[in-house]
């Protein structure tokens, strides 16, 4: 029945593309999902060892979650020229020299991108399935803010859908699992954790496992499935609290627009901070010049170069960033990821206090 | 600081024995804590693989996460003779019999019994320790039932406050880990997935392991951890719910008490049941006869018999028991497992149902 529910939501999002309730999962936020569904793409030994593609920069859960069940990690890089977007010819190189060492079958997307903010093109997402289908890979679409989209021009394209608008060839062969939470988007319930994942052309036998190793596990929890199934069953027009839903939801979604071009802005009026627009989600992950000085001065302490920035600036200032060392960075590029959740006039003063901390740290060590 | 009241409560529990609050951590109820403990204990590989001793019947959180982690699984029986009581002679017969195979690691012990529903009485943990000790085996402690304790003469022991008691040469020597739940007892909040475990001993560069392990995912859910907090913090004398509290939680523990003598009555009234007292927890875990007939017909049908009595029951009456088989049980012996939850009055039915089925299913068979 609730699964029903999830199965219409999906249905009404991609303009009645059909979803069966047999493919919907509940999980305890998708953060349980991709870990459960790694855990069935994942297997063989040596050379037959699985390998799953992440992007460079991810979102960590990726690659402890690797680590943890022994896969191999194949990294391809996003392109932080072009807005962080992603190049099929990117993902070909990283496949092809991972083909010599172990055996390639799974491809994580996450769109928008978390930390880099990029929203995927419909053409790239084309793209990405038409590699997918190519190269034989299961596709595993993390897609927890496809409503964080903020940037003029950018649409969320659900990976489900423009499977099934490339048609047949595409809709019947390709493998595919979409992830979703309560805790984005306008929502933010992310103590809850209620999620759910989507499978489409699931081998039945497959499938069948699946649904075994989620069964043997105890239910989601009950809280996170029913604010899950309010997340799926908004208020409709004819009932009563549909206007203020509507107006609250706006609302957020023009806060979070808003605080994404202030950050962009402020950041790259900062000399030695290049900063993507924050097209989705809920991150930024500007670049930082860092003077060798204070790389030096890291590398003397053990510790990377963005993390000795972060932790000044906590000492300093209060204020707390994720290094992107944590991330994934192209080898000799410095970054830090920050949230543009704080109320704007704090996001104002934290964005202030970051810029005068970088022209500090830049002084001192040069 | 959450930790912190966690600690006080075990602390109150245990007569004083100190409890360290970084020796906590809170979980998605005790079946994650426990299966995140496993993931940490099993290693190796061939002979040297992983064995974790587990009772017969065990819950099947417990097979389900050996298997998966794969693990060897080291059966050791309960004495359906002697109130499924545990008996150190057969650890010993069960760990030299593994040792030829794998390398035994780990003693998992449920106390109370689910689903036999034993209590175990101080001497035998105390048995029990020294076999941990001289097997030099780790000891998980499933204490989700602790505060369900019925029969005359029965009490919940700690195996922390047991261990702490026989003095500083097992105190210090013996690692442990103790589970608890928001989901049992007279909480029975199960849908809010609230948990933690306490670990004791543990050498600190694998309890760095541990830290690190469950700190790469995400919180447990906030509402199960405030209900744990509730859990922890109950209210106190002075306080304006202490007499609404004591006296609910006294009547929840008085009725599950009067239905735990209830089912046990009952049952061994009918020919063909037997049924041990349940002294503890929330389960009876009747023996049942079953003609040569019955068991033909299910080998037939490629169920194993208890299955066909449990599947034939659900069918005629609507009553559904879970197989013995689910749980393990001595070959040639048939069991199900209920829960003794419904309400008084249904549960007097229920076991009339029951009554009548027996009867009905044996003659038909014989």
């Amino acid at each position: 029945m609730f699964s029903r529910d999830v199965a219409r939501y999906i249905e009404k999002r991609d303009g009645g593309i059909p979803s069966n309730p047999d493919n919907i999962y509940l999980a305890t936020g998708a953060s349980d999902a991709i870990v459960t569904m790694l855990k069935m793409l994942v297997c063989g030994e040596g050379r037959d060892r699985t390998g799953v593609m992440i992007s460079i920069p991810q979102y960590p859960l990726y690659s402890a979650a690797l680590a943890d069940l022994a896969a191999v990690q194949i990294s391809y890089y996003l392109d932080e020229d072009k807005c962080w977007s992603l190049d099929v010819a990117e993902l070909k190189r990283a496949v092809d020299a991972a083909r010599q060492h172990c055996n390639p079958r799974v491809l994580c997307i996450i769109n928008p991108g978390n930390p880099t903010g990029q929203v995927q093109s419909r053409q790239c997402i084309e793209d990405v399935i038409r590699f997918a289908k190519d190269e034989r890979l299961f596709l595993m679409a993390d897609e927890v803010y496809q409503d964080n989209v903020y940037a003029e021009g950018c649409k969320f394209h659900s990976f489900k859908r423009v499977l099934f608008e490339m048609g047949p060839e595409y809709s019947t062969a390709v493998e595919m699992a979409s992830f979703h939470s309560t805790s984005k988007c306008y929502m933010g319930e992310c103590g809850f954790r209620g999620g759910y994942m989507e499978v489409i052309n699931m081998d039945p036998e497959v499938k069948a496992q699946l649904t075994k190793l989620v069964s043997v596990r105890l239910c989601p929890p009950v809280p996170g499935q029913a604010l899950l199934d309010l997340v799926v069953n908004p208020p409709q027009p004819d009932e009563p609290s549909y206007h203020q839903f509507t107006k609250e939801r706006a609302t957020v979604l023009a806060t979070l627009a808003e605080k994404a071009r202030l950050t962009e802005q402020i950041f790259n009026t900062v000399p030695g901070i290049t900063c993507n627009p924050v097209q989705g989600a809920m991150y930024t992950f500007p670049r930082i010049a860092l003077p060798q000085k204070a790389i030096d001065k890291a590398t003397e302490e053990g510790l990377s170069p963005d993390m000795l920035y972060c932790m000044r600036l906590l000492e300093e200032e209060g204020i707390c960033l994720v290094p992107g060392s944590g991330f994934g960075q192209r080898e000799g590029t410095f970054h830090f990821r920050m949230t543009i959740l704080p109320p704007t006039e704090k996001l104002k003063i934290v964005l202030q206090k970051i810029r005068e901390f970088h022209v500090r740290f830049t002084q001192e060590f040069s």
